[in-house]
């Protein structure tokens, strides 16, 4: 323990005669220090001695070479084998450690997920989690550490966009845009109290325990404010290129994608004063800043050396196309942070790039469910909602026969929202989402659905952390999709053994952005005509403002994978008539959509009205703000039925649509399916699920609710999917 | 940097003097060492003053008491931060490791490959493994390792069979069997020049890098021989229940799950005699062990403290149904190694069980590819084939538009063969295997192909390490493919976008045990006499001793999902007559089957004989020893086409059977076809492959191959699927 204040009571003498006489004692006659191995400088010591003789070079370049060079334990607070020191110490047990990230938009805030998988791998401390973001990446980062709920993790957000006028006055040709030059004005953005922060770029990876970074803090001198990894390139030493005329830097500069910020001593020091007029004297002579907030910080450390700690390189190995980090990694036993500072991210070109690839990987498909693990030891505030949850878990009973679908109802899904790059709907006021939900095996559904709903979607996929990324590429893969910036496709990560069907259609359903929704399944292409037709229709009945009504869209079947698409009503009753096509589950379970009148339909050139009947669950358009779908109804059967139920005792009209059609393609069972559809428990607990229902229906409903009691304590075929 | 041998040079004095001088230089006047925590007996020193002063207790009692009493650092080597002292010193950066780990049967080979998992992601040091194994283990591991290609991993196979009657005589209730006694005979086992290894149970998973276990082999004494984790239960005090009498044993005794052993000591202090000796006096009074080695170890250790050294708890946590391990893991801030000690294993109750299972998940399901990674700075001999594969990957250009197609053919997966207990059938001289392969999509296939095929089957699976454990369980909730010993069922890990079907179809082949093979597809359902009826056809014909012949089984598909199977061909003959089935792809691609000549097999009563035609691709039965799959034939397109070219080139005669038939259930098309079915690159690769394959088929059978090529030059639909 090296207490930062210690008191320095030793004369240079003592210290000199007592570290003789240990290296005698430690290193004997076989001097067992590893020195540098390769392309070091002669002279440079190999040996860190560690916090008992702080190296603070004269000028900061010299030591810096060195790091670079092959010593990677050239910074004071190194913890690696090549070292002879001691290490540096540890923050306590359950100190907190303060993070902060700037974060703007749908990628980036995937990114960041990975880079927060990989730091709570392997951190052992409570942490607090700073995130500047734009509206975008709050929102997708809001609800996930809101479903995540990860003991011991706390979030606090601070709006980007308040933060840009601060910053918006420097010309930057970075890729990172305004956002990255955001870090610079952090010593202002967090709050006052706030001393200690480490600072990440997002596309950093963590392959060690974050408190070893924070312990280097204690390594600082009491002037020093920022801590910083050498850049592993020759970037700021120029002529890269002709008239290559890089920010003035110290050597070869500093690299910002991890950062030690002594915030307090930046307030203290005017900061704020310091980078602006920095920037701006620079900025007489230079066109922009090429590389964001690290051209400035550069420039003020090359003013002010004063201010910099160096930190060990092993703390940012940075796998730019001409990255130098070999020098650093090939010396060193253990990397403790990756850097993809490449504006080709992954796809860098280094020859070592498929172990840093593997690295990365093993945090993007990390099952972050996993990450839910407490800290044995360090009591924390539990997240919000935790505390209900473990007590309702804790009074299931493992020998319930039910047990896996009452355990499912009250599983916490992770969920981000958003996934992928989305713009939302222009506002229009008759505008329809098509809303549904789907898993891996429902993937190649969606180009033919983009080509049959040309509107927005919003749809809910429910996959592993490993499918996700198998489902990205999937998109890029294809250009129908890669092309449709209105569909919003909104992850739920995987949990527990029984489809959360409806929880699934819910989140879909609250991402919708459009006055209306079109509550669909992923197996059916809905008639070409049909978005508009809906638009037109809400229109025309005055749906949601005049009439509360629920429009039913007509569902029909093909038992065959290849088939001409109707193109008309016309079309759709010719195929009916030869037999190509049936009505919905018209051998197996007609019920379903009986009270729809197919028959009427046929003729209808006008919506009309139809009764609720026991069973029925046709597809039907509502107002955004329809009751949510009942997330007790978990695996398979009666999900759909109970959410018509709901409808119709709150007096939603059914209005059937004349023209509006669906139709369902053919699919093999699906394996969630398969494993229940044999199990007589299976059938109880849905019968159970279905009493349960009824009462709170009843609760709800009053004596109104009588109506459904017959339909409910029917026994349903087990066989038929939701 | 601490030489294990290093000269004592000086006096206890100067290093006394030496502590004092150094404590006051680092603690000052603010006594920074954390002292313990809780429950901590008076006295006990909480801060472990490391190598400098070891503290060996006189009778071993005290410190292992301490140990669980909430001192997590009290072993000498321990590396908390409730420490003061130095790390212990670690093993140099490329020095090799020695692991021991006894394996034997199916359900081992699974739990040890996650334990290696666990100790490949964090280890920096080449490992060489000395795997002491029964003969199922072997050929599990073999091909896995063989397979697996990590760099700078060793592994060395012992046969465990032969080591059996060195233990056989021991009566032992544990559950681990012979196999948890085998242990005991490591330092003779084990080649004579081998002096450290570490020595751990298949139910052991690693939190931190192995090294800093290694690097406990400093603190021995020169005496000191076994380093063993203290029991974190009672079972050791006895009078756990009436008439309980373990083992003699130090106090709480010691946990033999993760063991340092120092080889050469033990040989020389005559080990073989000594726990023979112990264990047959012991065994006069008891009546067998119930803990296997675990007893002997104490016996032997309780008369011989001496040969102890006591380690960290954090190196062995153990989570047997009434663990004391939370007063190791609650002070501590680093687990190192969990132990799974309970028969139950992760179905152990524990109140942290979640956060251990959770651990435990993390690398059951982490993707062991990732695991390929090289160890910068460390020189090592590459695994066999890997430098090949290396420079063929490096010669391939990644601009060639089949690049993918290059890159997966010369992809090697990871293979794990007999993923599930298998008893092989008995042999039998016309007995015939059934060999598919699939992936996740197609599981709900298995239980209605077991009802179909009640033989020997050998199927490959392409699956995720993930998924393999979700297969894993769907077989286990399964009764009918639980109860399926004689299904075979094989791994082999994903590895890039392109389906591998034919080397799967070879590693399904390849393992395959019977004399003959029915080479089938997963979608397809065989009449339910068809085993029964080919291995009559197979002894009446002859095949493969008088007659070199590939038997035809026609093939036909239903468009229904629901269909009522036909129970003979009369039954066959009769839905095809009324269009509820078909001959197969009669629609889409009748060329495949039509030399089968179905209007001749109606009215077959005996095996014909046909001739090869261009794009045939029947299901054949032919002798275990067939040619083997092109593997180049990656994706979906001529995979089977390509085999039965084969086949005729190597003058197989093609006999239809009059009575056998098979029947292909419709699906969803794949995903993996849906990628590539629009991409004209796609034909062009399956075209560049056909060219080359006709090339090889040119070398090895001349101007007879000549016969092929027209067919070789058609183009073919990409929408056909493998």
């Amino acid at each position: 323990m090296l207490p930062r204040g210690r008191p320095r009571a030793l004369g240079a003498a003592a210290l000199l005669l007592l570290l003789l006489l240990l290296g005698f004692l430690l290193f004997g006659g076989d001097l067992g220090c590893e020195r540098r191995k390769r392309g070091g400088r002669a002279g440079a010591p190999g040996c860190f001695p560690g916090p008992l003789m702080p190296r603070v070079p004269p000028d900061g370049r010299l030591r810096r070479a060195a790091a670079l060079d092959g010593d990677p334990g050239a910074g004071p607070g190194d913890h690696n084998r090549s070292d002879c020191g001691p290490p540096p110490p540890r923050p306590s047990k359950c100190e907190l450690l303060h993070v902060a990230i700037v974060c703007a938009g749908h990628n980036s805030s995937r990114d960041v997920i990975t880079l927060v998988k990989s730091m709570l791998f392997y951190r052992k401390n409570p942490l607090h989690l700073h995130l500047v973001t734009d509206a975008v990446a709050r929102n997708i980062l809001e609800m996930l550490f809101h479903t995540w709920m990860v003991p011991a993790v706390r979030v606090s957000f601070y709006n980007a966009d308040e933060l840009k006028s601060q910053v918006s006055w420097i010309p930057n040709k970075h890729y990172s845009g305004l956002y990255g030059l955001m870090k610079l004005v952090l010593p202002s953005a967090l709050p006052a109290e706030l001393a200690h922060v480490i600072v990440l770029d997002t596309d950093v990876t963590f392959a060690s325990d974050i408190s070893e970074l924070w312990a280097l803090f204690a390594h600082f001198s009491d002037t020093q404010a920022i801590g910083l990894v050498e850049n592993q390139s020759d970037w700021y030493l120029g002529n890269l290129w002709k008239n290559h005329r890089p920010w003035p830097a110290l050597g070869r500069g500093f690299n910002t994608g991890v950062i030690l910020l002594r915030l307090d001593r930046l307030r203290q020091a005017g900061w704020e004063q310091m980078w602006r007029l920095t920037a701006r004297r620079e900025l007489l002579t230079l066109p922009a800043t090429s590389l964001a907030d690290q051209d400035i910080f550069n420039a003020v450390i090359k003013e002010h050396p004063g201010l910099v700690q160096p930190l060990p390189c092993v703390w940012n190995v940075q796998l730019s196309d001409h990255t130098l980090a070999e020098r650093c990694y090939s010396a060193a036993s253990d990397l403790k942070v990756i850097h993809w500072n490449s504006p080709k991210k992954l796809q860098v070109k280094n020859k070592h790039v498929e172990f840093f690839r593997n690295f990365y990987l093993t945090f993007l498909e990390y099952d972050g469910n996993l990450l839910r693990r407490e800290l044995f030891g360090c009591p924390s505030q539990p997240p919000p909602g935790a505390e209900q949850l473990q007590q309702a878990l804790a009074q299931l009973d493992e020998e319930d026969p039910c047990f896996e679908f009452r355990q499912q109802q009250l599983t916490v899904h992770r969920v981000h929202v958003t996934f992928l790059p989305h713009e939302p709907p222009p506002p229009r006021p008759h505008d329809v989402t098509l809303v549904a939900q789907l898993s891996m095996d429902r993937l190649q559904m969606l180009e033919a659905l983009c080509r049959h709903w040309p509107g927005p979607m919003s749809l809910a996929l429910y996959l592993t952390d490993a499918e996700a990324q198998q489902f990205l590429r999937f998109i890029e893969a294809s250009p129908v999709l890669a092309a449709r910036q209105d569909v919003a496709y909104h992850v739920v990560y995987r949990e527990g053994p029984l489809y959360p069907v409806n929880q699934l259609r819910n989140v879909a359903l609250a991402q919708a952005l459009t006055p209306y929704v079109f509550l669909s399944d992923i197996d059916f292409l809905p008639a070409y005509s049909l978005y508009d037709y809906l638009r037109a229709s809400i229109e025309q009945l005055g749906l949601g403002s005049q009439r509360k009504a629920a429009l039913v869209v007509p569902a029909f079947e093909t038992l065959h994978y290849r088939f001409s698409f109707p193109h008309s009503k016309v079309e759709l009753l010719a195929l009916l008539d030869v037999g190509a096509l049936y009505t919905f589950r018209y051998h197996e379970w007609p019920r379903g959509h009986a009270p729809t009148d197919y028959a009427r339909w046929r003729e209808a050139q006008a919506p009309y009205r139809v009764q609720w009947a026991a069973d029925y669950e046709p597809y039907v358009v509502v107002p955004r703000d329809c009751p949510r779908y009942d997330p007790r109804f978990v695996g398979f059967g009666w999900n759909k039925v109970a959410h018509i139920v709901e409808l119709d005792a709150q007096e939603y009209e059914l209005l059937v649509l004349p023209e509006a059609f669906t139709i369902h393609l053919p699919h093999a069972p699906s394996l969630d399916i398969s494993r229940f559809r044999s199990s007589p428990t299976y059938r109880d607990c849905l019968q159970a699920l279905k009493d349960e229902f009824h009462q709170d229906l009843s609760r709800h409903h009053g004596a109104a609710a009588l109506k459904y009691l017959p339909a409910l304590q029917q026994p349903q075929s087990p066989a038929r999917d939701g």
